[in-house]
């Protein structure tokens, strides 16, 4: 490509709205154009960036044995009315009506139309198993839309579906995808983690995200070294302590702390008295689809609504009551709160398993009790894991002890097992007879939010570090001058970079060599060669990678193959 | 491709609502499923050609110099405030508010949201020409979807914008399109015909349409072998007559009529003293934004709402006047009405410009003139070309005469000139000083209708007949039998294929034979190639192409390079 002709535009100003540096360098960089909250238009030099991304996950997922579709974005209400996603699906399924009224959605996730697919073509066991994929626009009504095309509102996602006659078969294909995705990531040369992950709105019990590596991910990730162990933080499990709890040591002790309503004014007030975190108990009310209840944690733990919501006295949408609420159905204020003539079914976390002679609210504004003890002063409580998981912790393998590093989500995947098929009626006969629900799995990837999270793990004060398989371009040739000589050995250099099968820039603006190198630098091109008069006379290219700090010399004759060695595919 | 684990599930049952071929064998094939009016999801083999089409027209927009960009489907309302389309375009532009009740649209062009992006980049005449293109889906919420794909809500579209800083570069920019989309639709392989097209609602002067020759097809176009001459109905001119009009020959004479309301009852009524066609004075009256106005047209013509809308007199949108205003507007009804006490505007065809003593209405209900003349019983009106040309009429361009067939738009390019950037402010500093709006090109090609137009131009009662650059697979491997051998010598050829660059399907399901050629020969696969037992033992393998009538025996080993020579790229 002749940057002449092509539409590179960066701009100087820092966008004030910008929080996160991708969001900022992309804007900066000419890569995208907002026309409203969370809807971007992608300009030429940033597309490139995501159909490279694009490419590799077709390839892999052809390679993969899948099938690609193109399914609509916009959808009538009938189909998830039939999957019962009309009703729960919340504020971000945009819907709307069609001229004649009729209810319509723009789709977040392709389940209900892919099951729709499936089940007027598909009805024996023989015809599978498939895997059916698309690369398409999805919508996203977001509430706040922000950091740029990381979390738009509009955006571009390869989805996945596979389908199989049985749970094994449903087993295998997901493993079959989840070697795909390792090997695009792999490919796309970012550094990424799988990690066990739940499965929300979409469904089903087992399910890994594919985590890009930032310090200014939205994502916790808890991982131990020793033993590859690795979980978002909703997902990661605190598993029961392995000692036992000794017996009951202090008599229950009622202790008047009028105006204590948080575990440390509660230490400060009780001073030396005042028990370790692991015998310090914090007690919340939560209220999830099937009713209220008062969760136990160590004091220092923090609760996890994930957890909770799959708690049976909890359910679905664990949320804590609000404040207001907490008297009518304890007896006693947030603060004032625990397990000792506690009215509400009662949790508490594995941290508080092998807790003894432990603080707590009292259920009575202004007291707290301390030496209670779980068996003697109050019923022994439902035990459970219900806090996020921190580094420190024991890995839940056992093997070592967890760290904590932030992520941004790049991809999804799911065994949904009959989910969908159930609900929408997409049964294939069984080898044994009768008829069963397919067995699905859904695989999802961020094909713009991948561009976004390769800025956000590559860039330093002069712009982009892309990786080789994500840039826009491979390499540029920048021509400094306009000699006769000198433009024409940089076409040459241009048409046999080309030749070895090199994405290029000949960047023939005839610009400044500052300017034109911060703007290469600033879109991140990890490969650059300067042809110019000096180095000519010598026969020579300067080569710089985006990344170094110096530049190279390279014999011109041989710099496109000097170039073409350097590049990681 | 293996057929085993691709998704080929044809049906045998012809849907109902399916009027054109196209749509019958495309749900047929498999190659779609209706999720709603209008609203379809493309299956594997119909999204293989729909990609197909894709890459064509993406080489050649690259080649062309364009550089390929993704603009967001969802639009805020303000965008087409700014140009005006948000209170012009009617209920097809389908709108919606967003959560936080701001407007928006799905987009059926993207003009809009193009000049937004080259506004904030673009502000010297230096920075171009430069063309934009994306592929993209798009809306329209046709008030009647029908006909499968080929008019459906949601497609597929390229869309390119070409930007200049005056009107030569444009035309130039306009030829490079124009010579770009010759250049596509002759490699597709379609018989096709680009015409002098009507800019309608998206703007400009200058426009041409690409039409795919089908007899099924929505669109007359008129074309002249002898000049090359072809237009869309709409568009193709209808020139002034060469011969002048000779002086009154005939008294006017009123005529009592009763009951007579249309040409052919005045004809039968007058008898041996009917006029010719070209004496006989049909007269409509017309509404637009500017006013209403009675046209006269020869007693054969049929009114041309485009050309109307173009007359000073009647403006945009023109449309008949309803039968029961016509009293008041002209003091007689439909079927009585004529120039002679008109008290209307009067606006003639050309088509009468020689006529005299012509027969018309007497603008009294009941009665007709006969002898009329212009100038002497009338007002001489305004001639102009108000009537839609016809198979026989003279080419426009003098040379020879005008022939009709129907056709599928499948390509719209148009020189908009200001249109949008002066609305929207996409101003360029000019090379003599001074900003100047910059002058705009857009130019569509409809990737998934183009699959429909396909099977409109080639099926017979088998299924599809796709060219070559089109089908969701150029050849098929036959396996007949489940034989070792055979087996092997299908994978063999399959690989030889494939080595030749042959995007090739080996048909590896073990189905009967009779089944396995109607399911291929549906989905329209040009070239077939059998491996059975049979023609093993001598070496051969049997070739069919899907238009011909026999079959030929091809030396096995040969095979791979017998059928890459027959392809047609």
């Amino acid at each position: 490509m002749r940057a002449s002709g092509f539409f590179i535009h960066s701009t100087k100003e820092p966008p004030a709205e910008a929080e996160l540096a991708s969001h900022r360098l992309m804007l900066r960089a000419g890569f995208i154009r907002k026309h409203a909250g969370g809807i971007y238009s992608w300009l030429p030099a940033g597309w490139r960036a995501a159909r490279k991304v694009a490419a590799i996950v077709r390839e892999e997922m052809d390679a993969a044995g899948c099938a690609e579709v193109y399914m609509p974005a916009a959808q009538p209400a009938g189909l998830w009315e039939e999957s019962g996603r009309w009703g729960e699906y919340g504020a971000e399924l945009l819907r709307f009506a069609d001229r004649r009224g009729r209810e319509f959605c723009l789709a977040p996730t392709h389940e209900e139309a892919v099951t729709d697919i499936v089940r007027a073509h598909v009805s024996s066991y023989r015809q599978m198993p498939f895997n059916l994929y698309q690369i398409q626009t999805k919508f996203r009504d977001e509430i706040r839309p922000r950091f740029g095309v990381m979390r738009a509102r509009e955006f571009l996602m390869k989805d996945a579906y596979s389908f199989d006659a049985d749970e094994d078969g449903m087993r295998r294909s997901y493993e079959t995808m989840r070697r795909a995705y390792c090997r695009i990531f792999d490919r796309i040369g970012l550094r990424y983690r799988m990690v066990e992950a739940d499965s929300g709105a979409i469904g089903g019990n087992i399910s890994h995200e594919f985590m890009v590596l930032a310090d200014s991910g939205e994502e916790v990730i808890l991982y131990c070294e020793k033993s590859g162990y690795a979980a978002n933080r909703e997902r990661a499990a605190c598993p029961p302590p392995q000692e036992k709890r000794p017996p009951p040591g202090e008599p229950l002790c009622k202790v008047a702390t009028p105006g204590i309503k948080t575990i440390e004014q509660l230490a400060a007030f009780l001073g030396e008295n005042a028990p370790p975190p692991s015998r310090n108990v914090k007690t919340m009310l939560v209220r999830g689809g099937a009713g209220v209840a008062a969760v136990l944690l160590q004091g220092g733990h923090t609760l996890n609504l994930v957890k909770a919501s799959r708690r049976p006295e909890i359910g679905a949408g664990a949320e804590l009551l609000p404040p207001e609420e907490a008297k009518k159905h304890a007896g006693a204020g947030f603060g004032s709160l625990g397990p000792v003539n506690m009215p509400l079914p009662v949790v508490a976390d594995f941290g508080l398993a092998a807790a003894a002679d432990f603080v707590c609210g009292a259920c009575e504004d202004g007291f707290h009790y301390t030496g209670a003890n779980f068996g003697r002063d109050c019923p022994e409580p439902q035990f459970a894991d219900m806090r996020d998981a921190a580094a420190g912790d024991p890995s839940p393998d056992g093997a070592g002890e967890l760290s904590e590093c932030r992520g941004i989500e790049v991809g999804h995947i799911f065994q949904l097992g009959g989910k969908y098929s159930e609900s929408m009626g997409a049964l294939a006969d069984a080898p044994e007879g009768g008829a069963r629900p397919i067995m699905m799995g859904c695989y999802g990837i961020g094909i713009t939010r991948i561009v976004a999270a390769a800025v956000e793990q590559g860039h330093d004060s002069r712009g982009i570090i892309f990786p080789d398989a994500v840039a826009p371009f491979e390499a540029a040739v920048a021509v400094i001058g306009g000699g006769e000589k000198v433009v024409a050995a940089a076409e040459k250099l241009y048409a046999e970079l080309r030749a070895a099968g090199v994405d290029a820039l000949l960047d023939d603006r005839g610009m400044r060599p500052g300017v034109m190198f911060a703007e290469l630098d600033l879109l991140g091109i990890p490969h650059r060669l300067v042809v110019g008069a000096r180095g000519l006379e010598n026969g020579a290219a300067e080569y710089k990678h985006r990344a170094a700090d110096k530049t190279e010399t390279a014999p011109l004759a041989a710099a496109a193959e000097f170039v073409r060695n350097k590049i990681r595919r």
